[in-house]
Order: structure tokens, then C-alpha cells, then sequence
């Protein structure tokens, strides 16, 4: 049964397939200098923020995706303390990373700043711990931010990207990846958004041949529901600079005093864990 | 942008969401007595069957749903002969399951025969073991059949049935667990297909409030992704009769002889992890 003009749909060329979601009415619909970015009020997934015609995150799901790429990584680096996103306009990953107290200092680079003036204004709850004098924003290319920095002088950088075509093709590629490991400290980590296990299978090969080829020591593959994107089911893969990324903090997740929604020990191990087919692509 | 025809769309009223998929053409229509069945040829899913307007299965990602449907519940049975499968008349969970050795006799009962028959013509490769001397196949109603069992009689129950509305409504209740208990013997455990965690969370609070009530120790939700189904993110509810659901075989799986595409040791763990607000709902 064709859906009629009260849906909002994704069309996912690779599966052929589509995910659509009933709307209220659209609240926003804007050309900036790099992309196309729609905000629409769901029936059932609160507010949709859509940037060239894909669903970057509602309200009723974008607590797992956030979480997923913030607390993995955070809870496996030693010492935390110097954390660097790539993208991530809508302030949700950071207001992640800011709940924790040992981070001293996150610098959020997004190429488009209206990413982040509408993210205050239609998802006001992601963007509330913005004030915290911990927090950096620089409107600038995340390539070039990299390829700038000082060496080591992260310990964390999270790329919280869109997929990779257009402006973030380049974020997903061996060149990108040299200059973050020479950004990073010693026992320094990099997660990025790597797509769907099911869908996608040969572009995580390719981002975890690249990242090792640009003297990462391990890699590792997170798998997580993330039910408004393709699939519905999603990853990140991290990548560690002499870090061996299977070994967390245990003591200090099951101590954390933040609250989660979806992250927590036993979730954050069984991330991990790779499906036969996932792992046998590996091989 | 709407769909046209050329796609099959399945809608969830529960999320106001919609998932479709581009088809080639339709290869079967037909109104049987209990329900429609429709089957499809997709462009990325292979073959498609489609119940009432509810996606059953596709080719594509049958294996991850009929592998967590057989292999958790057997590997986590101390000594597992006898299995009664209510519904699956796919007969893709009947293959898993005679992929066990120790698995000496397998009732598959099935209360529309024709979903089996479309099934050996339209997946016949989740039929080719159909002629297994430990396979017997019955065209009843699966409550009734449960209500007739000798006391003790199984040591699993597989329901892997429709959505628990409809024909299948009386598989998510009380009085059937109450049958489900009497008939299996000591040890024994039931698993029961229970829907979306992120979408149906009341459902699968009432089916464990159903089953610890209906005499069951121990209760267990097992999570996987399942991308043809709404929100690309299913469950599965375990109830073991004096059994403990944690402890799986865990030597019996590594040794395991037989190939799967999903299921492993890992990930049998895996699926045991509740996401914070998963857990939270259960206190």
C-alpha cells in the first residue's frame, strides 16, 4: 500500500528498501552552504532532523546511537582527558562525552553551523549542557582540523559523521586516518560511525583495512540498534593507538554516577561481539 | 516522496513507521482459511512472504531470527530429545533445530498447512531437511495440541508464530504458558518470539509477568536484529521449568560441528545484555 504525502521517507538505494515515518508537519526546511536540512514533527518519534533527504536523528531513538559513540570509548581510554568530534552538529554525542567529570576539555568540530543553531532550537534537551566551559565549537572542516592539529594532542576523537558520500566521504578514508593517529597521545582511540552490519558489510572492511594500514594497532567493531536508520541496525568501529580496546574500565562503568538509557556494562560487552558472518568477512 | 506500487509496504500502527522494500513481481496470492499469504520476489531480499500484510520472512534475513529462535534455548538445555516447534511453518526454525544431533524427535505444528506448502516451493532451502526421520509434521492448532500433551512430554518449546494478534493471540497468554509448563519435563524451556524492545516494551513486560506466573523460575530476553521487522530490532523471551537460563553449554557450542550465519558463543551472550531502559522497566 503506497504511503501518501503525510510520510516522510528514506529510501536506502543499496537495500532497495525504505523506512518511513508518519509526520505532523514540517517545521523547518533549509538550503545552507553545504546541505539540505529539514525538521519535521513525527507521530511517533518526536522531532526528525533529516539532512539531504537522510534522518540524522529523532527524539525517540537518538539516545542509543549518542551513547554508542560516546561511553565505549570513553570507558576504554586510560585517561581520558582531551576529546575531539568530527561533525556531530546536533550536540548529542557531546553532551555524552561531557557527562563525564575526567574529560577536561572536548573540542566539537562541524563544518555547518546551522547544524548546531537548529539542533538548539528543535532538540533543546541535546544542547542544554552546551555552557559547560569544557565544551569548544569550531564551524570549520574536520579534515583540515586534523590535518592542523598539534601531534598528540588528543586523546579521543570521535567522528560523528554523516554517511560516506558528499562532504564526509572524506572522513571515512586512510589519509584522514593518518592524521588522526598522529593527533592522538599514546593509548588515544577513534571511533567513527561505520553504517550497517547487514547492508554495508564491505565498507567496515574497508574503514577497518584503512584505519590498520594507518598504524592503528586494534580495531574493533560496535554493533547496536539504531531503529530510524537503514536496517535498523548499526555500528562504530574504533580504532587504538597502542590500546587494546577489549579491555575497559569495568570498575568505573559500574561506579559511573551519570545516568544511561541504553549504555551499560553488560551492553557495552556484548557490542563487541561480532555475528558469524561479521566475523568470518574478517578473515 | 511516496512509493509507488512497485514496493511492499508493511506498516506498524504501534510507531506510526513504515518498512518497505522494491519488488520485481508478485509470485503468489492466495487466501487460505486462517490468513492471506502473498509472497513476493524483492530486488535486495530475494524471496518474500508476507502474511495478513505482516513481512514473515525474506531471504535475505531469515537466518539471524531462526538461528536465535532454535540455538540459545537448545544449547542452553542440559539434554535436549524432544522439541515441539507451535507455528514456524516456514520451517526455517525446524532446520536449525535438526541440525542438533541430540535432538531425537521434532514436532513442528503448524495450524495453516499452506505456509508450509508455499514454503517447500517458494524457500526450499529451509526445507530441505523436511524428510528427517526425527521430524513429524501436524496441521493443528497449536494451543489445543499443548492442552492435549502428556504431562512431561517435551523439553522445549519453540513458539514461532504471527504477531500476537489474530490467530496467534492466545500463543501470548497465561493459560498457555500453564499448558507450556505441564508438558515439558523438568529442565525444560520454552522460547517464544516477543517483538520489538524499543517499540513493544509493555508486551514483553506482560509475557514475562505471564510466564513467571504461569510456574517458570527463570525468565530471559534474548535481543537481535531483525531488519525486516518494525524497528529493525526483535526479541525473544525464554522461560525455563527449574532451569537456570544464564548457563549455557558453553563447551557444546564451541565444539559445535554444524555452520551457522549468526548465532556463536559470543553472541549468545550477547543477546543476554538489557540496554539501561530495558532493565529499568523490569524493576
Amino acid at each position: 500500500m503506497p504511503l501518501n504525502t503525510d510520510w516522510f521517507t528514506e529510501r536506502c538505494d543499496k537495500a532497495q528498501s525504505a523506512f518511513s515515518m508518519k509526520i505532523r508537519e514540517k517545521l523547518h526546511d533549509e538550503q545552507t552552504p553545504y546541505q539540505h536540512i529539514e525538521i519535521y514533527e513525527t507521530e511517533y518519534f518526536g522531532t526528525l532532523m533529516v539532512i539531504d533527504g537522510f534522518v540524522m536523528l529523532t527524539d525517540r531513538d537518538n539516545f542509543i546511537y549518542h551513547e554508542m559513540m560516546s561511553h565505549p570509548a570513553i570507558f576504554t581510554h586510560l585517561n581520558p582527558k582531551r576529546v575531539l568530534i568530527i561533525g556531530g552538529g546536533d550536540c548529542g554525542t557531546l553532551k555524552e562525552v561531557l557527562k563525564h567529570e575526567d574529560v577536561e576539555e572536548v573540542w566539537q568540530v562541524e563544518i555547518d553551523e546551522r547544524v548546531t543553531r537548529l539542533a538548539e532550537q528543535f532538540f533543546p534537551e541535546l544542547c542544554d549542557q552546551n555552557n559547560d566551559k569544557r565544551a569548544h565549537f569550531h564551524f570549520v572542516d574536520g579534515i583540515k582540523w586534523v590535518t592542523d592539529a598539534d601531534p598528540e594532542s588528543y586523546d579521543i576523537i570521535i567522528i560523528d559523521s554523516t554517511d560516506p558520500i558528499g562532504p564526509a566521504e572524506g572522513l571515512f578514508s586512510k589519509p584522514f586516518y593518518q592524521q588522526c593517529h598522529r593527533a592522538l597521545r599514546n593509548g588515544g582511540i577513534i571511533i567513527q560511525q561505520s553504517e550497517s552490519p547487514l547492508y554495508h558489510l564491505d565498507l567496515i572492511g574497508s574503514m577497518r583495512n584503512a584505519m590498520k594500514e594507518s598504524g592503528f594497532e586494534d580495531v574493533l567493531t560496535l554493533n547496536y540498534p539504531q531503529c530510524t536508520y537503514p536496517s535498523g541496525w548499526w555500528s562504530a568501529t574504533m580504532a587504538g593507538k597502542e590500546n587494546t580496546l577489549q579491555d575497559i574500565r569495568i570498575q568505573d562503568v559500574i561506579d559511573k554516577t551519570f545516568v544511561t538509557h541504553y549504555y551499560n556494562l553488560n551492553i557495552h560487552q556484548a557490542a563487541m561481539a561480532y555475528p558469524e558472518f561479521f566475523r568470518k568477512s574478517l578473515t
